[in-house]
């Protein structure tokens, strides 16, 4: 049993029920502690959805049932097991999707295009075809609109503490209320890695322009993340939109100004459960964000600050509290995009450390050190050729990284 | 003071002399230890070169030297330090490399392009311009033909062991040598890590061959390794062949037949170099190999080879000696390259472990857990689309890993 990460928030949010938003999370027996590891949730009629996926080559059965579907752009139900990424799992575990799906349609009374299925855990040990399947309808009497806690719960796996987030946004005067729940901790890395994260909200928007706007979000979130630069075969997020009870005009295209405020309180949601992750990585005593300024395009700052976030020598230096920007120069010039030696600014926490290609004279060591002595470091990289920029977060590279995946399987 | 890797070969390998080539080792007092940080070689009139170096986009002054002057293809001394990269210390680390080129290349009595230089060690502190050059006069004193050991232990920073390597080969029947020294331990990955190796022989070949000879052996070596998969802004590796003495026939092309036992022997040098790089990896405690065979392009094979190399969930797997192949599906998914898990074969120690996108019924995981519990483990891969092969070495990831660098500056 791993300690509650030191990132921790003091406790998992208040989140008020969702209109045409229903939840269940309670224990299978996949995993073998006991613990919660089958999260249901049931959506009104009419849910549209939107979703992003891995971007493995070896996907997981699921991700490939979902991608599948995603199309149609309805959801009724989203089934989620831990402790089992039915990853792998060859025919046996194509077998378990479809009985599962079946099995959800049949309760819910719906298309099975439109139940959707993650799973997360060990990759490479079959699960019983019926396994989920027999337990769905004892589940579907626990649906209960508050059961956020519960639900967040139900699809940890390495993960030391529950994430939930929630916003309200306006649209055209009207108030709607957008939350999620995510997990993830360790194989996680931008393109989906190994993190699962389903968001809800009452109000009502076309799929497609629901695909747009979580396809946005998610590259400022989920996708701007990393633990340890690995990348999971079962990484979902999926956006399900209700329109229960939804008093706002029509919405018509994602660009729409009456959006406006929805997009930042999307982003604000999928931004928290993504640093969620990022301080639940495994092993991690710091929160490291990276902002990268200055680059040819946002693209180009993004793969610079992902280079600087995935860099063992960058961790590690931040476990130790060592404020080593040569590291940094390091990790700028592996990044393979445009950079010059003597444009680049390096600061730390705000100390200013490098100004022509080299140490400035007033730099300020102290204070650097003091800064990546706390649990929440900042690095700044300003490329000095363009208007490109980025922010990313990871965590410090530990012993307890270590520990925790020389182990886990054992 | 860390200990000496348990992956150390037993012994420095007995290097006889090279004709045309003398070796030196000293202190200049870089290195706070007062162990030895400066290596001269000086090579006979006539001695052409070859180089490959970082594809670091932010190279330390050094490199930039040594890309300059290449294309001459000439040689007569090669200064390196340890202790000090010289790297992003802007135009104050451009003048130290001025003054060392110029005080070799008074000393030596050639023109300044012929004076090769690299450095290694912190980046970032300026190194005042003449103290390599004031020590270099004392260092010439002490040139010797045979001195490899003091060549190999002046270049080394957080090595735990100094590294050489020899091979003979016949050129139309004569007898020629090649022997190197390398150094390198963490900030080791493909595109020239933190590396630097410094091979020679006693062949007579045009600097325009020899420089495609060792881009083919580098790319099959000291390319096809990794550590942690950071790139460091100071890689070098040189080729000299100074052609002293040699009997054998006049070469013409790198693809000449009378080439072909001095490729081999070439190639096995810089393997040879190249892996005990990575037997001294930072925390090592296991070799590890990866075999992927049946890929669409050997390119593809070695981008999914080194996919592996650099997860850090594979590395700590290997360390807790686990089989875990599941995170070697992982890494063949993340690759970017084409992949089908239907068809993939995996394999521990040549135990077959998965067949047809799943586990096999016959899979001896008892098998495979002893040969995890080794201190050489080999993966290996069929990706079952191609005939794409490559051969990649990497270490495991350990708690050594993370002392080591969360305290390397303090």
């Amino acid at each position: 049993m791993i300690a509650k990460s030191p990132l921790a928030p003091e406790k998992f949010p208040e989140i008020p029920p969702i209109p045409g938003v229903e939840l269940a999370g309670a224990a299978c027996g996949l995993k073998e502690s006991g613990r919660p590891d089958l999260f249901v949730a049931r959506l009104a009629k009419g849910t549209t959805v939107a979703g992003a996926f891995t971007r493995s080559l070896c996907p997981s059965g699921p991700v490939d049932w979902c991608r599948r579907i995603l199309p149609k752009g309805r959801v009724r139900a989203i089934v989620v097991n831990s402790g089992n990424a039915n990853a792998f799992t060859g025919k046996a575990g194509d077998r378990t999707v479809e009985h599962t799906v079946r099995a959800a349609a049949k309760l819910i009374g719906c298309p099975q295009n439109e139940i959707y299925i993650s799973s997360t855990g060990v990759i490479g040990v079959p699960v019983p075809p019926d396994h989920i399947a027999d337990k769905l309808p004892g589940m579907l009497g626990t649906l209960a609109a508050g059961n956020w806690t519960a639900a967040a719960q139900a699809i940890l796996t390495t993960d030391t503490f529950p994430k939930g987030s929630v916003r309200t946004a306006k649209i055209g005067g009207a108030e709607v209320t957008i939350a999620g729940i995510a997990k993830g901790s360790g194989m996680i890395a931008p393109d989906m890695a190994t993190m699962l994260g389903y968001l809800f909200t009452d109000a009502k928007i076309p799929a497609d322009v629901l695909q747009t706007l979580l396809t946005r979000a998610v590259d400022d979130s989920f996708n701007a993340t990393t633990v340890d630069g690995d990348t999971s075969t079962s990484d979902t997020v999926l956006l399900c939109a209700t329109g229960a009870g939804a008093k706002h005009p029509v919405v018509k295209s994602a660009g729409d100004a009456i959006l406006r405020d929805f997009r930042r309180a999307l982003l604000e949601v999928a931004q928290d459960l993504a640093i969620q992750i990022v301080r639940d990585g495994e092993g991690a005593q710091k929160l490291i964000t990276i902002e990268v300024t200055g680059a040819t395009s946002n693209a180009a700052a993004r793969k610079i600050g992902l280079a600087i976030a995935n860099s063992p020598l960058v961790k590690t230096a931040a476990a130790g509290g060592d404020p080593n920007w040569g590291r940094l120069v390091m990790a700028v010039g592996k990044a393979g995009q445009k950079a010059d030696r003597d444009l680049l600014s390096i600061s730390i926490g705000g100390v200013p450390v490098t100004q022509n290609g080299q140490l400035r004279p007033d730099y300020d060591e102290a204070r650097a050190e003091a800064h990546m002595a706390g649990q929440e470091v900042t690095f700044g990289v300003d490329i000095g050729l363009g208007r490109g920029h980025a922010r990313v977060w990871t965590c410090d590279l530990t012993h307890g990284y270590i520990t925790i995946n020389a182990d886990y399987r054992t």
